[in-house]
């Protein structure tokens, strides 16, 4: 704001929320308005969940994976197969993954994907203790659910190498047609992809 | 989620932040992970200015603005001219004309607009308010900054005719072009107010 129309406490309110994603300066002062005029509603109960979250939450040792307990629901759940790990970029993809509810398996949250330019290399990765979990012998197979990027690519086959010693399957997720996704609007690299790995009708 | 991959403290941050306007589920998620990365550089911070804003946010008596003083700090700022009210329908309305920054006066928050069908009459408006100010004698102008909208008009005629016993002076904000807007674009309406209001160049 140009000039101070509102204690320092709303100012502040506003500037942090400015830098959640999803909200600009212009959507901060809009949600801080809201959250004040739910006051009861929303905005207490907000700022309790969000202290109880920053008291709470852990980084799970085993897999990375954000939550209230370390090692986290998803390597203590004796109903997921243990010799399934899928390996993901970030928590966000993990979430994306169970949300999908596809496999009942475990997980091993790299935190970003190799890229030595922006000084990111295996050490500044959790490939060490992926590495380690697959020594421990229960893994058979490990799916690299990388994006499909340069460097997601890139990751995939410094994985690939690393693992190469054991004896587990290594797979990554297929290319094709998105379900529900028109032809006409995918990129050459993804129906060639599709074409070439077409499955019997 | 489908099923839960996380604790419930995270799953309540999850539910509380998509009810803020601007974020839905799925950015809710992304804000959350985002939040929870950076714990104490975001999401503690929030959490106490939350819990802050909570505690010490009050509606101005006087004027129905929000601050975390009672009068606010437009109301009891002696450099503001006490002779002028600028009326809105909402602290949004307010915020914005002080982020304009165009005159230096005091303001008057409705909190909504006439609305009979909605149940909204002038005993739900901030009007009694008004009109007790503007009888303590001090006001010259009131300037009728509603949205150009029926309900808008509508209320803003109301308030006239109640203003219309008191010696001063009723305004309206002009209608007309906005700043760096194309004519190509603007509807007829805006067009043909702002030829009758047009200005000597």
């Amino acid at each position: 704001m140009s000039k101070r129309i509102a204690g320092p406490e709303i100012e502040r309110l506003i500037q942090l929320l400015a830098k959640v994603p999803g909200l600009g300066p212009r959507s901060a002062r809009r949600a801080a308005l809201h959250l004040i005029k739910k006051k009861e509603q929303l905005l207490s109960p907000l700022a309790a969940a969000m202290s109880e979250a920053a008291d709470k939450v852990r980084i799970c040792s085993t897999c990375g994976n954000v939550d209230t307990a370390d090692p986290c629901m998803i390597c203590t759940d004796p109903r997921r197969d243990a010799g399934t790990i899928i390996v993901v970029e970030d928590v966000s993809d993990l979430w994306a993954l169970e949300r999908a509810a596809a496999m009942n398996v475990r997980y091993h949250v790299l935190g970003g994907t190799l890229s030595p330019l922006d000084g990111i290399g295996p050490d500044q990765l959790n490939i060490r203790s992926l590495i380690d979990r697959v020594a421990g012998g229960e893994v058979k197979e490990i799916i690299l659910a990388v994006n499909a990027t340069v460097e997601g690519q890139t990751t995939a086959h410094y994985l690939t190498d690393q693992l190469s010693g054991f004896d587990i399957k290594v797979t990554r997720l297929a290319h094709g047609v998105p379900v529900g996704g028109e032809l006409d609007y995918l990129d050459e690299g993804t129906l060639a992809a599709a074409l070439r790995s077409r499955t019997a009708f």
